[in-house]
């Protein structure tokens, strides 16, 4: 082992023009002097350069705490002078705070394994160490990417690794947030609204009474449960696939790595990170990302619900339901001057759409693991984290531009409780469902008001139908029912 | 209220040939005289002849439950007379035992709300009721199929009640035993074989070797976690919406009935059933069921996995991997003599495309809830119970039929293992990556064996060959990785 | 070759209790001796008692087709006696007229490539021929299953070829018809509404006005769009596997045989099949399948998009848009009396939710073809017949219960007209964009009607907006725009 | 009307910093001071910050011809003076040429029509024509984006244009272009391989044989049969939603309008575009764009199985199938030296599962419709035109960087057919099925050739085996089979 070089505080980058030769098994290559990548991810870039979905950066972010969490173990378990493993941890954090953002161009589409990917971190991490260490770069010496930065790893078991550590950060990070803000400012105003009385509409027919801060209360309850949901749908992601390397054995890791290395990525994250209990499964299946990706369906599902029924009861002003009012942000019409639109809503729903399909995708990708390896990761990765960050972002916008702002049109509401026949099922319990459905018959057929028909009816008298019919009365208490 | 009538022991059946007139809100209708229900049904059985899905047979013993439990609190609140809802709760288990099955001819493809069953359910209770009471069968008397069976109930909040009762009964019952017993015989193969060395393959490419044991360890872990998971999939269901009533607000259920029937549908059952505490989102949202169904995918996606890396494994038996021999149930061809195939293995990765879109369905079916009602309940249900059944009796068979029968080829695994390259892995952590690199290429293009090739390469000795590349030394123990 | 048994005219079925041994390569085996069917389907029913999806029957009637066709090829080529393959087309004739239905109880779960079945069909049509010539049902002789009956063929071929037959039948005699009468029914609402003033509505917020016939031409166009399309997907199915036999090879079948028995289904089904150009590929894929699956997707997204528009159109019948009255055909609700509810429409939107998923099943089945044939094949199957079905059916029951019956409400539809603030829109030609967004503001803010806003903004005089604004000038002639 | 304005040759950039006012209907907004942009898209930025999907700069180019269409149509019509249609038109031809780019920063997650992407487009043109004219930026003089650059227009009928022209622009420029050379490449290697007898497998079990050239003359075949329907699937893009303006009616736009801008966008693009028959449907529904995306699907379907067949057929080198050797374009692993893997297969299935995602997405965003008008359209064109860009990117890379350089491994496609069993199947015209199931079942019993297996039978003798089982005469002619 070589003696600790002296480490300096060269700033992040490479004063060069042109290109270098960096070199792999499989030869020599020229990549562009002023990135720190090397043979292999320009290998990759040559040969992947598909479409324009590049791997997400908040990968790499987490990578970079799965490389420092090797190092680190590695060196206390003596397999690794302490000077590199704080040497690599060093860059790991330059690459976990997004400094080297620059140096990741890989596609989505390249290797299953996300071996490239990992390559792409390795060498960049050699790179810079060697350039701190005041090295040659592309020497690979004082640090190797493979033996150095990869050491006790595969691509099999760290980029699985990583996609744990990234996702569940994402959906503590960003998405839980935004979905408990916008379940709180639902919350607040079904609070508003508990006792402003509106008319049901079950099948879109006009049915019972019942409040505007109960129907509200059914929207925030249904993105609550749809967390709850989320919580438990990430859990799976706290077991790690680190130390299996290659094929789950864990050739090449020394005893203890596992656990090791798990503990201290759940150290650095502060999350409950533990080892995978069976590392064979943990590289051949990705089934804790497609409980994820369920997890993230589970919120599509009631946002489209919400946000249709809010565009809906938002409908008009003069020719839709015009219940609610919603936020004008901004022209709703290129031709017809004075629209406005529930563009936050139609945003939301094409959203969920997205996500649905993108869900879609994980399901079938991640039944395609074949033999001991599963190599449909980086897709999985990407449509999972395309789906928390527009479901975040998404529920930021919602809230912010439209949910807040939502008014309600009490003469509105007022008008369809008073007009609406369906008032009549309070009569049911009194005088019997058949009766009341004729009772129901002639108001329609006469165009009566529900009082008027009862009375011609002869089935009861006015006192008896006021007692009975009573919105107020009708709408129940609180919002568990009966 | 009408004193209590003499209950007979009449037995199931209408002696009655042709048709009687049945009446209800719309007018009268004629129904067949040996069926006991009523004008609605016929009425659903007139306009919604679609296809040949019928709702299926177990919502109606479910339906069975919620019938009882709602007669019996009825009776205890002093709604009901006593008489009259043990005569209900006798007929509704008449229902759930299935004796009542040739009565309940609906399809899928009717009213979104299922009040069609709802009310088929209330229709033949309220007659065989009253049959047994010595009454008029279709006089409604002494037992009314609204106001006395469906009591205190919507069709709203008692059929998505029905669907949580009968998909976590169905889950628990059906599924859960047939996927555990699975999980079993693969793990004593895994046991049985757990020192078995094989050679591993990612990418499908030649990898370290481990055992044959591991691999099958891998297989029941994806499966036991994807059990854990449904365990929690299916807790949602256990929030019933009885006590809703129309519009979630419980009109026309007394205060209290929510909880009472809960706890009744739990008492009967024996599973923890309570109410849901938001009626608005219980009756405007089947976000349960879509997470059951994610559930149900959940075991879908390993099961395609594992069975196409089983009919991997088997392939041959001369021009494959042949590492497995999987049970010869039948012959395989209908014009090549002799051959076998991996048609269990066919059958349950057919199975699990149709679980990925039946719940592709559900999901879908789900976001299309409006306003203060989802009424796309029995599409979502059909799905549901669908893919419960397949799997349920799918991992039956495969199990049976093919996993507990399939054995190994010893001989076909030491050749492979003896065979590969890759165990070069194991010289990596002392002559490096890259030097390793180099011996892999001289065995692949030299066709060397790679201990000849290591020799070749003058890298390193026999005796120090012999010590790193030992198959047995490279699986590492157990499943849990390094 | 035996010479020509006398050939009976005994009646279907066979009268005989308990069971009999039939013997296939396995062995022997107990049958139902009541039955036709012989060994393989025996171990099939035993190893594939899985759900309750059977085989649809619709296709054991075109695989009749394929043997009659089948047979009469090989009489004709000389390489089977006139009067076995007379007797065998006799005999499939039974089975294409659904005679022998009983007789094919196979699930959609079995062997992926349809070998089950179709050696169901070859057992059943041997033993009802060896039964008419007078043989030993069992024996084999003198019809034998695999050597007369399967005679030039394998599953591998046989089956898709029974698939595009069938599928393509059930497509043109069941569903399109079905199509295009609803489309027929639509189109003469339109003509009957087209000069019927209404209001536009765009992101459901009120816009300029059309004609009730205008939106309902456009209904009627999506449907016609999408039938044009089905048209186009159906035609890959003309193409047939038949005489590729085990791989794609032909071996076994003789030169020619591919055109000519193509020649002979086409002759029989009076539809213009023909061979396929390339036999691997008809056995490795089913795309032809994919497409005509997604043909039947193109009619579920209009089909939801219009149900959804009706019953939103229909909505009220006091407090929703109320533009249209669909007909009553049930009580809507077991707790409120005298609802009535959409269910035509709630059924056509599970219908195409099931559609999407059923196709969704289909394209990823589709893909998991390996090497040199696709055993995907029941389930692919099943779900297009299935989607097939309840299209066809719910496009009947929609339009006879539903579209034929349905109402507009005139004073409604005034009403919107004469309220909206959106004919504006007609002012912008003439003051411009943002003058005329100024008056629809002032009118919105002020509940002003348009043409008091418009004057109060003093952009035009009373005359001019009487000019301009006119809602029957501004729907335009005819569907296709300006 | 203004006079002719002088027209400049302004550089396109705006030499400014800081922000400058703009108006719209809302009043006034800061935007970037260089950029071309206005009110509308500044408040769109604002309020659909979602992610970092941005609208696909492709459609920008198309709207650019249609911006240009319009304006010469409205020109020749005489409703707008000759200069300003030239000058619209020649900005428009900056942004076909994607010259604009950086003045297009809209999202996908926006308003459902595309309005603010139109309006995007008419704020840029307008501000960048004024530049020319010397006009001040932001004044709408003597170009007014929606006055003149919109003149007849709404973002309702001018979005689903621009979506088609850049659909059917890229599925023909970019999409098509690349699958064909695939399938030239895969043709190329048929032919040379045609004459090469391999083992076929079905079931994944050993079958009959065929040649390597066969089997990739089925993969030619399974793409363009997928290359056909997909010329099918794009030619409803042909027809154009331009002349409806806001409903369908084509309020505001001149009678002849339609047809004259489809044929103005015709003659730019070299494309028979047509005006759409109904332009209600064409408003309404976006199912040609459902169309396209099925066929997409379509091409990723066999993509699929065929990259799935390379990797299957291309396994080992020494522990697989190991028929075919794909190029080694990168190391393969970061832990195994030497290990190469077929990468561009990976990528290529990883595609199709995004693509059938993808396709998802659309039919079930397409069917979310909403009366006159369909607000789904960005999500729908943003997965189109992702599924057309990764298929054609990834069809390139596949064929250059896998299939141009696959070979073939000649011993072991001989040893495989020599040993396998299945060329019993020869025999079985001879001697029928159930004897030579007999021969296979003793020669996989007892290790034996088939020929000593055949002999040991009894059932025949030497030389008639050698006559009947020659694998040559066993793979018939050509594709076509029998």
């Amino acid at each position: 082992m070589t003696s600790a070089p002296t480490i300096t505080s060269c700033p992040i980058g490479i004063q060069a023009e042109g290109t270098r030769r960096e070199r792999d098994s499989m030869g020599e290559i020229e990549v562009p002097a002023n990135k720190y990548w090397g043979a292999q991810t320009q290998r990759s870039l040559i040969h992947f350069s598909i479409g324009t979905d590049r791997m997400p950066l908040p990968l790499y972010h987490a990578y970079g705490v799965v490389k420092k969490a090797a190092a680190l173990v590695n060196a206390a378990d003596g397999r690794m002078p302490q000077w590199k493993a704080d040497l690599i941890a060093r860059v790991a954090d330059e690459v976990t705070a997004g400094k080297l953002d620059d140096h990741f161009p890989l596609f989505v589409w390249q290797t299953g394994s996300g071996t490239q990917t990992n390559m792409n971190v390795n060498e960049v991490i050699a790179n810079r160490a060697i350039q701190l260490a005041g090295g040659e770069i592309g020497s690979k010496k004082p640090v190797h990417p493979n033996d150095d930065v990869n050491m006790g790893q595969s691509s099999n078991d760290s980029f699985p690794t990583a996609m744990h550590v990234v996702t569940l950060l994402e959906i503590e990070d960003r998405l839980i947030p935004s979905v408990e803000k916008l379940i709180e400012t639902i919350h607040s105003k079904a609070d508003e609204w508990m006792d402003v009385v509106k008319i049901g509409r079950t099948h879109l027919q006009d049915a019972v009474p019942l409040t505007v801060g109960q129907e509200w209360s059914g929207w925030a309850s249904l993105l609550e449960d749809a967390l709850k949901n989320l919580h438990h749908a990430r859990e799976a992601l706290f077991e790690l696939a680190a130390g299996g390397t290659a094929v789950g054995t864990g050739l090449n890791a020394p005893p203890g790595f596992s656990k090791a290395i798990a503990r201290k990525i759940a150290e650095l994250t502060g999350r409950p990170f533990v080892t995978a209990p069976n590392k064979f499964a943990a590289l051949s299946g990705l089934d804790a990302m497609v409980r994820a990706s369920a997890g993230l369906r589970g919120l599509a599902v009631p946002l489209l619900k919400i946000a249709n029924d809010m565009r809906w009861l938002a409908s008009g002003p003069r020719c839709g339901l015009g219940e609610l009012s919603l936020p004008e942000n901004e022209p709703g019409s290129s031709i017809m001057p004075g629209k406005v639109n529930p563009t936050q809503c139609e945003a939301m729903v094409m959203i969920a759409t997205q996500v649905l399909g993108n869900d879609n995708t994980v399901a079938v990708a991640a039944s395609q693991g074949q033999l001991d390896l599963n190599v449909m990761r980086p897709v999985i990765l990407a449509n999972c984290l395309h789906s928390i960050r527009i479901l975040a972002d998404g529920c930021h916008n919602f809230r912010v531009f439209s949910v807040e702002g939502t008014e309600i049109n009490r003469p509105k509401l007022a008008q369809y409780v008073n007009g609406s026949v369906m008032l009549v099922t309070a009569l049911s319990p009194e005088i019997g469902y058949d009766k009341s459905a004729e009772i129901a018959h002639i108001a329609i057929e006469h165009d009566l008001s529900l009082k008027d028909a009862a009375l011609k009816s002869g089935y009861l008298d006015s006192a008896t139908f006021d007692r009975l019919v009573n919105p107020l009365d009708m709408v129940g208490k609180g919002t568990a029912g009966a």
